[in-house]
């Protein structure tokens, strides 16, 4: 394989371009070329790329989002226009020419996205174009890795704001409500409530979520008594401050009618809570400021490490992998193994981010 | 003067401890007790205080929020009640006892907050108990000092979600709305926005704001066209990615009736964006994230510099007095008269942060 | 077990406020008692230790270094003073009464650092005071462990300041070489190194390094060499500016007699960079602020893990063990078994590193 | 005046980039040209110059150090040289020519950095190169401005740092000396101790420094005895940990022989100040990471404001003029008469800070 790909898609987060660089520089240690495809599977699509060397890339990896943008490709999700689509992306490849106008085929794709992203590297794959994934998201919702590159990062950034929200809770005596990225997967909630000793809702806790439309009475009753009692303990131990995090897929996510699946969303939560328990409550929607930053080091490492071994992969004609992190370690699998793979958050982190809280004693 | 209080007033802001702190220590340093009334003008109706040293106060410097905490005290902005609450405050300082149990009366008052704590101030002077005023409070909304505590950190914490939520704006070619503090003061938004390069939307630009209810449909007309000008400009030069401030008297403050001045607020906003200009256009709040957090070190410093020249007003006698910063030193003024200066925002400003952005030129 | 104690020794790290909080509140959940011994091992010789509570340690986990302090003992590493001091401490921890004066031996020990502090706790396991360590310390130097609380943060914090390094390097066309913390093991220096595409050298890459005095002239020779190879390739692919990170076992660490193992530490290295490569050079030294600061995300729950796991230990009457990070999940291990292990570096990430330097390709 | 130059010289800064990126935008809205000028006065000389857009510069400001590089440039500061360097740079400027090969002489110039390059700038204008000059340097000793680009910065992140350091030497019973920049200016050692609390030593105290060698012993004597009485006070007040903070002037400089001040340096120091204190002391240099990272917001907003004055002085053909910030304001001053302002440093703050210090209670 001498010339490959990298593309990065579905929503950006911060060690993309750790990854890139990587790849970029690994593609160059071994003699091959790599193109940069703009727009995700778009600039498959339109053939919108760039050649990258090593000293085009050599700064990007402190920065967040990615320098390759990406962006959603509707072919891809449908069923009549796929084929087509794919076909295009795959002729694109093949008719791929250099500088100086030599032909030069894109033989290979690294995609660097979400689970969504690593179908479309499937379907390429079948036809013939090799491609190896990363996982890379904020939310760490992918199950075959034990983390995502921008996860590490994103929980940084939840973190240090619970930090600070708690300042303005505990001064003014107050609850505030917080809602934290992570789509239906309950991580980064989890692990920030655990590291700031906040009180945490997560959907893998055992609800029963609609896809679409709200939640059922008894269902927000649970939610809510949940919370409301958490307080009490609190405030009867002593406490006149309390942040609550409550996972995105409660609260944040609409369906095509607009409707979350707690009814009203943050705001009605807030004033529900308030009405249990008697604490003045504030909710508080952290947004965008979770995806975007600078890279932890261990967010770089981990893309430096991905990026490599998904070079290595394609140079060694493996195809159809997704490099993961497990057990500590480094690997790979099969995508479609990576695809059917249940997703769990650890039932007794679960029980011990209760028992770090002080309504717990 | 022997014994004075401390208390913090309004919404909560980084800086505070150190002012108290810095009271503190000033206090000790010529022999007089001090002592932290909790929870704003409440704890002086309740007597809820203790005495500070400043082995007490020596490590608060560094954390955000008060440790005195603060609340809205609401008979003194009910006519009906404020006389008697006045009276309540001034006879529990008078008959103030020490740990010993011997007559300890407080005689004077450090007050930190936003000029809604000066009033109160104001009243108390007049009913002799002296009270001195520090300005603290995130919004920089206080007409007669150039700064006041908490408004640096908030600058950089808004400067750095800016410059974070623009790397997501980038990757994806967004457009994306962001509201700021600062209540009807654009100070936040326009600097944020001068020192990131965003686009932003101040009253100051000559807005006709309603104290209740939605601007009028020509004033809506004016805020869409302004910004959809602004993306439209910046599009033609060649930019794929907007990032715009909107300051949050237009689109956060709500009125009895729940109504924002902007119909609908940010949301309604974000659509109504992305209608006219094409892009496609997201809306985020910053909301706590950015009040709380450490202090830098210019709010330290400058809280330093007020709270210590706040004891030595009460020392020399003098009071019914705002610590202010004015022409770059720390000086002092009339309540009075500092209650009756006009808040501006620099015209000069205005149009500087307009030249600064990508769509001027 | 009914009551236990909990204390920290060696270099102070963060997260080892994490870690206590974490024990305490386990300790409540089921219902024992924990103390908190001050200055490490001193304090049980010394019966300095107060009772910990939830309220007590609930605010502690943001917060750098060691609430309970932390000392060298010399007694422990003196063969003839080792007996008795243990038989001491032993003494109090029976001798121990609660605030109503009643009996209340401690009867377990969780002890926080590094492996020095293992062997002490080691021999009083031996004397029947069940003990169980977590490893705590930033230079990630104990065997038994993929990871030790303390060096997430730390490695965070080397990574940035080696990005604002890398600024003035590229402002001044400069080499700047960076001493960065870790004693012999080379883990902050490699992955800092990899995160942000700097030179590295550690030991771990089989230089023969003396115990004392310094290193012979041909090592001398081979590690100037390395340094000057990779600038020079480095120049030739078009850099004029270059950070080099080397672990601080060559030059920051001294023996009895004042030497370094790289003659003349720092500032002779960077001399003889500059007469090798004719790049302008300088020595930093990171220092100190490595080591405080407000622990990761990352940090704080390895910690509350850790914390929880040690606690539960005890209380099923295990003891003698080290609470490990091992494949991604926190297990434990035998101390004996532990102190045995050769620490390694993973050769993979040294030729990774190297990998993604710009003088590489 | 069509065509300027800029460039930046001396020490780099954070905010450097902010004040180029303001410069370029404020020519690009006036229909100027602007030249960005390599490495300082060394790219004047060499015609070593490029025309910047606003494209080119729309995302520089976030980053630290100067994308324009800085260098020391020799036949300046020579006698010999000086008059035929002058000459050789204003001839460059002449024979510019744009893109395209037509004449387009490069008519003004701006100047960021510290006041040595005021000199260059004062030169060249007397050949009737016009010449306007911005305060660039950390160490905000230039007198003639109360606040230089990138002091704010570098005062928070030392700020931070000693933060950091004060938490390990709290949790080791230490006393830790640190070093912090400045030259000969105490500002940045005076005011992060006053937002710190910790201790501080600064030349402007009346030390009376020789320019090449050591201090007298008389002057030793003193500088330690106010070290030693300092913590001797705040031991007897209760505590344990002490930061203290040297200005680099002090330890830090070397004459041309290599000697620093102080006797021995910082090494020096700490031990002589365990002598006299018995408290275990460690030295700590903070070095190079004081000065790069991104600039704070209002880093960037006085470089975006003097930037923007900086273009519309020579716009108005006004030269020989520094920008300077004065009594909250920015506005501007002739090189000469700042050239021979004394530099100060509030005796009130020297005094604030102590009274803020434990030891002084």
């Amino acid at each position: 394989m001498n010339t490959i790909g990298i593309l990065t898609s579905g929503g950006d987060c911060p060690g993309m371009n750790a990854a890139i660089r990587a790849a970029v520089f690994a593609a160059a240690a071994r003699g091959m070329r790599i193109y940069g495809i703009q727009c995700g599977y778009q600039g498959l699509y339109d053939a919108d790329w760039e050649e990258l060397t090593p000293e085009k890339v050599d700064d990007i990896h402190q920065r967040g989002g990615t320098v390759l943008r990406t962006a959603r490709f509707l072919p891809f999700s449908d069923a009549a226009r796929r084929k087509g689509a794919i076909r295009q992306c795959i002729r694109n490849c093949r008719k791929n020419r250099d500088a100086a106008g030599n032909p030069n085929p894109i033989e290979g794709l690294v995609v660097v996205g979400g689970d969504g992203s690593f179908r479309g590297a499937f379907d390429l794959t079948k036809k013939n174009l090799p491609c190896v994934c990363l996982p890379g998201t904020i939310d760490n919702d992918i199950a075959c890795t034990d983390e995502t590159i921008g996860y590490d990062t994103c929980l940084n950034a939840v973190c240090a704001m619970v930090d600070a929200i708690a300042d303005t809770a505990r001064s003014h005596d107050r609850c505030i409500i917080v809602e934290v990225m992570g789509n239906m997967a309950g991580d980064l909630t989890l692990y920030a409530g655990m590291a700031a000793g906040a009180v945490t809702v997560v959907p893998e806790e055992g609800y029963d979520l609609p896809e679409q439309g709200e939640m059922s009475a008894e269902e927000v009753a649970r939610f809510d008594g949940g919370i409301a009692q958490a307080i009490a303990a609190a405030k009867a131990a002593g406490r006149r401050s309390f942040v609550v995090l409550v996972a995105e897929g409660f609260t944040g996510k609409k369906d095509k009618n607009g409707r979350t699946r707690y009814p009203g969303g943050m705001e009605a939560l807030a004033k529900r809570i308030q009405q249990l328990t008697g604490v003045e409550t504030r909710a508080d929607v952290l947004g965008y400021v979770q995806r975007g930053g600078k890279p932890s080091a261990r967010d770089r490492i981990l893309a430096a490490q991905m990026g490599a071994r998904a070079v290595r992969l394609l140079a060694e004609n493996q195809s159809n992998r997704v490099v993961i992190l497990r057990g500590g370690a480094v690997s790979d699998l099969g995508i479609t193994r990576a695809l059917h793979m249940p997703k769990k958050l650890s039932a007794e982190d679960i029980a011990l981010a209760k028992s770090l809280r002080y309504d717990s004693v």
